[in-house]
């Protein structure tokens, strides 16, 4: 495996901070996305509501609370293990609306073909987007394709829109984490990176690794239903936990602290990151959340995700804490502290 | 200028059925469209709302009726005259939800950009995307980026969604044509296409022609608001005007006759057309609609369609007949008819 590894091309540049051009790293979710958010995109079009940056935006349609979101999915290849582009666009979707507590209701999905792309491929991610929809129990209700000549888009794009109904008061949002608050994931972290990376790089590993690809909105629903102090939910995506953490301690203005032995990690994703060089906590998952609960909620909280349905790997892995505002530090297994930044570029491109 | 027209390439297919592949011509909007949306799309994600193929799906939550819309833009060029990529992509969603009468309320975009797009392009786009917001009183809440390695995407693409609320009772719809009605139409056609593919092809054109991208909303509410009895709005958009007529023809199952000289086409569009082999029925606006009417109301309708800013040179053009459902005869200035049927490929692909 070693000579496979030497073989591997990696095509994440340096960051090369206002060199006037787009580079990978602007859709890293790391620092070079915030950047271009902070300076491109917000100064032009922020307001009240996009300014949260939250993963959807609330907004009040006679008296009913909506959830809004859009995300788009460009991952390469189409097909990996354990889902598609199809199931990743429909669940990532869902897991935003989820992420406010909100039900999610309707979506939409818009297709950006290249020339040349199979019907077969494209009827067989239609298919996975069926399926995904009827498992979340959600209702696809528009839909446009658009097709581009060969080599100006790579197979398929899709991106799709939601929105849901607020039915609960609890009102999660990234900046309600309080000092004290104990940090609940769902599961162990960096499948889906490990997943995509190794099917696109053709690693040759004994057990394939699947994608946690995954639709939230059921864990999410039942934390929300028995238990009453929920402040955040985030999934984790672009970035990985680490990058979750950091977006978290921001809009929040606390310190995180996480013990690294409690963060759970298959041992083949462990391996694989080992043996490529990457970390873990940096390592997509798109089926996986971050809970932030008060302290007197964390052990019924913990019991009833472990009960749900692809969170029965649910831990508690640290605490928010008034020290180091804005900051996360990782106490490891060695016992000594090391902080948590922010990944300056990409780690793994096109990986949602 | 004929060196000039020798000179164009046209990169439009031949349409070939069943070929197992797509081709340019699966999104045109034409009958090759129809057919992927018929045998690959509605068999798996078909359901009672996306099967009705219109603007906008109107869902009600909590006795609230929205409408919900998405669309795709992959223009090329990203700047053209009269517009941008990114007003383009605001305008497009926004006349999907005026077209079932809805108060456009909240947008979304998505942005894909190919690695090396330059930040001044992303940066003057996104600025036509807040100026676009602007003047048609409509804020975006939720965004997204994906950036994708050089060659994976042409320059930049956006994706937007919109919700609107649905406030008359008069529920246009493409089904509701009714014989004896009156065919109305915003302005004169096919300057955006003429717009676009001068500017991509390089036609050195004494004056140079502008693109009709224009957000619809105030016209459609104009009409709303001082007639009672509009049937039908559809913006025209991919396939032009016959393309538009076809679908409401069929899915109205009435018949549609049109008067080809009460057809408002500028006459340098008519030249282009001209010089280039294409039919302007055919081709492309992205700011005009057709508004079918009850005859009682057809004069109301329209002198009030011609008070409105981007509607002035609206003009009735056709009636629906009780004759060749599904149909769309052309009434030539020579005395003759003609079918107007939907196009079997593209005629201009990537005009949207």
């Amino acid at each position: 495996m070693s000579d496979q590894h030497q073989g591997l091309v990696f095509s994440c540049p340096a960051p090369v901070a206002n060199s006037g051009i787009i580079r990978l790293g602007h859709g890293s979710g790391g620092k070079m996305t915030t950047n271009l958010i902070e300076r491109v995109f917000l100064p032009l079009i922020g307001n009240d509501i996009l300014n949260l940056l939250d993963d959807s935006a609330l907004v009040t349609v006679q008296g009913t609370t909506l959830a809004i979101t859009t995300d788009s999915y460009v991952v390469s290849p189409i097909f990996f293990p354990g889902g598609d582009i199809g199931s990743l666009a429909v669940h990532g979707t869902i897991n935003d609306l989820a992420m406010r507590g909100a039900k999610p209701l309707y979506l939409s999905a818009s297709f950006i073909l290249e020339e040349g792309l199979s019907i077969e491929d494209l009827t067989r991610v239609t298919a996975s987007v069926r399926q995904a929809c009827l498992d979340a129990k959600v209702q696809l209700v528009a839909a446009d394709t658009k097709v581009v000549n060969r080599g100006a888009a790579d197979k398929l794009f899709i991106t799709t829109s939601g929105i849901g109904i607020i039915e609960t008061s609890l009102a999660p949002a990234a900046n309600r984490a309080q000092v004290g608050d104990c940090i609940l994931v769902s599961g162990d972290i960096g499948r889906h990176g490990i997943a995509v990376m190794s099917c696109r790089e053709g690693l040759d590993l004994e057990t394939a690794i699947l994608s946690d690809s995954f639709p939230l909105n059921d864990i999410v629903q039942a934390i929300l239903t028995n238990t009453s102090s929920v402040h955040c939910f985030r999934d984790i995506t672009r970035g990985g936990l680490a990058s979750v953490l950091n977006e978290l301690a921001s809009a929040s203005k606390v310190g995180i602290e996480v013990e690294e032995e409690a963060i759970p990690v298959h041992p083949e994703v462990r391996g694989v990151c080992e043996l490529l060089g990457l970390d873990p906590l940096y390592v997509a998952c798109e089926g996986r959340l971050v809970a932030i609960v008060a302290p007197g909620d964390a052990d019924l909280t913990l019991s009833i995700m472990k009960k749900q349905l692809g969170a029965e790997g649910s831990a508690m892995i640290g605490r928010i804490v008034s020290d180091h505002p804005g900051r996360v530090i990782l106490r490891s297994r060695v016992g000594g502290n090391r902080i948590l930044d922010k990944l300056s570029g990409e780690q793994l491109p096109r990986i949602c």
